[in-house]
């Protein structure tokens, strides 16, 4: 049954293309499966040649996959709290024969120091859990309800890991949303992150955005720039060029 | 030669229509004129029956002029530092008949105490300098440059101000530029006015925003909104129809 997948793939998960590089990535129905938000914070986020990247809230590892595919940075690292997410984030990267360029690491943000040196990063993002406990919680045990609510990880938590374990100058990208942004300034600003760059990402050009790409520059001087709208569809409900663009439309190569 | 304006209008300056109810303003072209940020901002915010409304710097009235001739709000009130302006607007509410609805105060924000009862008003509006006084200044004494500039009133003497003056609940609505948004939240917040509402303006899909419009609540919870975009021209570089709709296209009334 498990002919691509070299004897990685559980039962109940499935491999679904990345549509970069050939790339794979490990999902099961059940829990959390990443979504447009990861893949346009994959496009949002500028990593350089030679940089060292971590992301956290890495779930089953899309974005240090995708950001391995699509820049030149030097090493990618997952941070993942739940232990049966970075096992699958784990076995992707072995899938896709990443294991020196990624580290996967299952371990609580809010340590971050008991696994890796502070300021030692150029770069980091986070697809982190969009609502407070108090937006409709209802099993905090469930591996979804970890996903989405700041169970374990508040808001604050992710911007204090980040602004520890990023260089000085070092930039940070979160994709977020809306109803949130005056808090997530205020709070990247108490946290010494200045923010730099903000792009809306609004679903038809007549709605109101779903989403929120955010960059902050540890230390950096206030001064922002808000980049032109994203509008994900056209009038005739298709993707615009951009997001079609982001998304690639690579055929699946074999391995 | 003043064949409208009974008197009011001194040399130099010029009577322009307001495009709504027949009102009509006067300008002088060496000085500050309004733009289509006052425009925008007097469609962004919302004034109800009987309520009481504060501009500050309120330039030549257009504010509570176009508020005045919009809403159903029981009285406006410009406040404006440089004599000049405060004399034109004062004359341009007389030209209008609207000494009943209208106060103009020649007078300084921060010291509005002076002059106003505290927590008094209902609704604060404000399209304030946009420019620290770091911003490519030239001469401070100029009285454009004073429209321009935070010479006279920062970004948080006028936030201070609307705070102490908005009642428990009351709202504030501002237009500003789009590098100082992070700037403008994490202040708004420091002085009691938390954000609830953001639309961004973009002179085209494609192109960075030029301007901001932001609601706060005195004493509002966290938690906003962020609205659908405002673009302002289409691919043939013509006003879309909500910008058309909120200039109107009243022809100038006879007196």
């Amino acid at each position: 049954m498990d002919t691509s997948g070299n004897g990685l793939i559980k039962e109940g998960e499935r491999l679904d293309s990345l549509q970069r590089n050939g790339y794979k990535i490990l999902q099961h129905p059940g829990r959390f499966c990443f979504g447009m938000d990861a893949v346009l914070l994959s496009a949002f986020a500028t990593v350089k040649p030679g940089e060292k990247v971590l992301d956290l809230c890495t779930g089953t590892g899309v974005l240090p996959i995708l950001l391995e595919a699509k820049t030149k940075g030097e090493h990618f690292t997952g941070l993942e709290i739940q232990e049966e997410s970075a096992d699958m984030a784990a076995r992707s990267v072995k899938l896709n024969r990443l294991e020196e360029k990624i580290d996967i690491v299952c371990g609580d943000l809010r340590e971050a120091e008991a696994y890796f040196a502070a300021a030692s990063f150029d770069v980091i993002t986070c697809n982190p859990p969009y609502m407070t406990v108090n937006q409709g919680l209802k099993n905090p045990n469930d591996a979804l309800t970890i996903a989405r609510h700041e169970i374990c990880a508040t808001l604050h938590d992710v911007l204090k890991c980040a602004s520890k374990m990023l260089k000085f100058g070092g930039r940070f990208y979160m994709v977020h949303k809306p109803d949130r942004l005056a808090e997530i300034l205020i709070k990247m600003s108490g946290c010494g992150l200045e923010a730099k760059s903000l792009r809306i990402v609004y679903p038809y050009a007549d709605k109101e955005p779903n989403m929120i790409l955010v960059e902050g520059r540890k230390g950096g001087h206030s001064g922002m720039r808000i980049q032109p709208p994203l509008i994900i569809y056209d009038e005739n409900g298709n993707y615009v060029k951009e997001v079609a663009d982001i998304y690639g439309s690579e055929d699946e190569t074999p391995e």
